[in-house]
């Protein structure tokens, strides 16, 4: 539609027709749906670079034809078509855009491993009675208008120029998350030590770009945070299964590891079972740590949410922590959609992180940055946490009391103490029942999500033979939350259920 | 500071000592400046898990030692300290947690290439004159009362969940771009081949990873953008530079290159000196494309700014464009702090790359996307890209005139015709004097940027042998552009400028 030749009479009728036709299988691919107001003909013709009267052209073939309306003194409207002519264009139109098959791509090693495509399934649709879909928060804890004026003030902010940023983050969100991360969690760095990343998941693609060479060995939780098994294997690493029990990762199984790089651990709240990595085990990490070299990613992923049980001291503020990256993120806290975490690296690995953070995308958006520092600075961050982890111990109450009332001990519940989930065995229903679990309560308007897929894929035998879901509820009412569980129950007792043991 | 073993008196006293000594330490190291309140005693306490007389006790204790002030009913807040009191525990605890040299940390190939640090520098202190850093705006220009607007518009959108989005970016943000790429840039696409990038460097870096592996050839233009060549490099490709002229890419030069992955070009206006791909050109590297099946990526850093000539369609909307990543981006039309950029992929990359987006970060920030979206589909963006336009045409022609008016022949100018900055060659020094001239001018008052290193390290002969430099002209007004001019030119008349020619 763009027009290098336009110079002449001749060529300004070829650039009027090529921008008519060019609207024209806008209009019928709904680009511009009915009623849509065109640009004005001086817009369009000062955009592209022609005359106005090669504008008005265009825009009056496109009228003669019925494809525009035009009110005295008012923009050009989109007509509204009739079905049958609409129709027809549109689909073959869009069917030229239909993405071809990928065979036909040449792809790096690294892009081949994830050629089959992202691992994303989008929101439930509103009918479910219930999706216990973890990591989703409810809208209404947003902060919606302390977010709104912290987001104002940092746009009001006077600067003289729009610049690329410090890579490790803007120095007030560093300054705010230092002081916050020493009030909320007892640890203690100096800024410079921080780098705000987007999200805990560019936390953890960074460690293993920076830390992690093709063949290393990385340690790793099982079950354990998928999304950080697929990051490490795609850096080519050797991801080491190691299996937890109640108190967290089973150090003594690490002690023979002597030649891994890194190894991620959720001390605080075991992903996704629950538990708390013990005194004991801590001090075995850090020295295994400390003995072979390798750094430890602590993913501090839900420290906010504690229930019954005192505020788990991070690994990082414990004695010989030198080789602990502690990673944090707002997804739990505030929401996952903003894409804010942070990393406290080690002084000496600094350099390298901000530099990979630089070539990845310079830094991130400065302006969320920002209105996060503001939010933390003035007290507002941690009134919403504290009111958030309120509505979540109502929804874990909800959740608990009802899985009691309605399921009683045909169910056994881990990681009740923190977070935001809880990870429930069917007690009288075999492993290999699970996906059949899942499909039926899909069925029946529950969204529940499989334990399975967290363990690695060879079982060390360490599995429970049971089957499992991880139940979420932090983006449910109680009122959900019950009408959910009723239902969960109700399919179990249903003859459908076949195969229950007992 | 979080105290898991309270549990009676003597623990609570523990813990007061702890909250006592950590506050203390905050405060001497600066956390707390002088005057901050520090939070109620109801709301630390409750944030720690322990008594509000736990903190209380730690509060008094820091009051009785002049730590804090106090006044009826107000929160504590803290005191201003003598200097000498003051000056001595701020060095000893900052001197603790200064960085290390980086000598400890232990780093794969990647993290090992960037050990040095990112190559960051800081925005320039105001007392320069004038500052011709290329890549900054003006914050003069930015929409802020149309932004916000979209912001609130996005923030008030009604969701039921916060849940994580589609890797490859907000429906309604793709489907704006979709539209504008066609009415600003005549390219076609679906929705389902664009994907939202934390700005074109990460756009680089996705293309870099599931393309390139190491080893395989690189194809770049040189001179050229100094961060995609880095981004190639850290992916341990082979970068090869290929010469441009006056017609772009001397693609002659590009036709053995039987096995490269990947050419990277900017032919709408070649970063930095200026020239448009020549159709002849655009055709032979199209050929080249797919006879060797290499890809190339298409970086319209600034398609948005022309001044005396036509709009230059992209390679994209050609015949036979099926290999070509396009890449755009808002840092130059909006802002470089807000990280939004986009590829538009053949759609069989499609997959891989919405892949590589989800492992590394998820999916970009979804209120920024939602903003950008409201702003595009208003016409609120195409409004201020025309007003922003006509602002850098401004400022250019100011640019020009002074560099006309105050040094005559004694510079050649590249590149004028389009984008935000030019490239300006000193006819009369030497190349070897680009650094001595940088130095004199930042003595007085001027920041000027080297050419040099946008040139590969192994000079194949084409570098002309003056000195150049890269002057951006976007962060500047008018004014500021014609006195930084004239101080430019009052230096090289001064005696200083030793080994002029001539």
């Amino acid at each position: 539609m763009v027009d290098s030749e336009t110079s002449g009479g001749e060529a300004s009728t070829g650039a009027a027709r090529r921008i008519y036709e060019a609207l024209r299988a806008q209009i019928l691919e709904g680009t511009y749906g009915p009623r849509d107001r065109l640009p004005s003909t001086r817009a369009l013709a000062a955009e592209l670079g022609v005359s106005r009267t090669t504008v008005t052209a265009a825009y009056e073939q496109l009228l003669s034809e019925g494809y525009l309306e035009s009110r005295q003194g008012a923009r050009s409207r989109v007509a509204l078509l009739r079905d049958q002519e609409a129709d027809r264009p549109v689909k073959e139109e869009r069917s030229k855009a239909t993405p071809e098959p990928a065979g036909a791509a040449r792809l790096s090693r690294f892009g081949a491993m994830l050629g089959g495509g992202p691992a994303w399934v989008p929101p439930v649709s509103p009918g479910l009675v219930a999706d216990f879909r973890y990591g989703d928060l409810s809208a209404a804890d947003f902060p919606t208008e302390p977010w709104r004026r912290a987001v104002n003030t940092a746009l009001r902010r006077r600067r003289q120029r729009l610049a690329y940023d410090d890579p490790g983050g803007s120095a007030a969100l560093r300054a705010a998350l230092q002081a916050y991360l020493w009030r909320a969690r007892g640890l203690r760095s100096d800024p410079g030590q921080i780098i705000i990343v987007n999200g805990s998941q560019q936390g953890l693609d960074l460690a293993a770009r920076v830390l992690v060479d093709p063949g290393d060995r990385v340690a790793m939780e099982d079950p354990g945070y998928v999304m950080a098994r697929r990051v490490f294997a795609a850096a080519g690493a050797d991801v080491v299964p190691i299996a937890v029990d109640e108190e967290g990762l089973r150090t003594e199984l690490i002690d023979g590891l002597v030649d891994a790089r890194l190894a991620y651990v959720t001390p605080s709240h075991q992903f996704p079972l629950g538990s708390v990595l013990s005194a004991r085990r801590r001090q075995a990490l850090l020295h295994w740590s400390r003995s072979t070299g390798a750094y430890v990613i602590e993913d501090d992923y839900d420290g906010e949410y504690r229930y019954d049980i005192q505020p788990i001291p991070p690994l990082q503020t414990m004695a010989h922590a030198d080789n602990v990256i502690y990673l944090g993120t707002i997804s739990k806290s505030l929401s996952p959609m903003l894409r804010l975490g942070y990393l406290v690296v080690p002084p000496s690995l600094y350099p390298a992180f901000a530099a990979a953070k630089q070539l990845v995308d310079r830094h991130s958006p400065v302006l969320e940055q920002e209105a996060l520092a503001a939010m933390i600075s003035s007290g507002a961050y941690e009134r919403h946490i504290r009111r958030s982890r309120r509505n979540n111990g109502r929804r874990r109450e909800a959740l608990l009391g009802a899985l009691k009332a309605e399921l009683g001990d045909a169910v056994t519940i881990s990681g009740a103490d923190a977070g935001l989930h809880v990870v429930v065995w069917f007690e009288r229903l075999d492993k290999a029942e699970e996906g059949a679990l899942i499909a039926r309560a899909r069925g029946a308007g529950i969204g529940l999500y499989p334990v399975s897929p967290l363990y690695a894929a060879a079982d060390a035998g360490h599995r429970p033979d049971r089957a499992g879901v991880v139940m979420g509820y932090a983006g449910l009412d109680a009122a959900e939350i019950g009408k959910g569980v009723a239902a969960l129950a109700a399919l179990l007792r249903s003859p459908g259920t076949e195969g229950a043991r007992a």
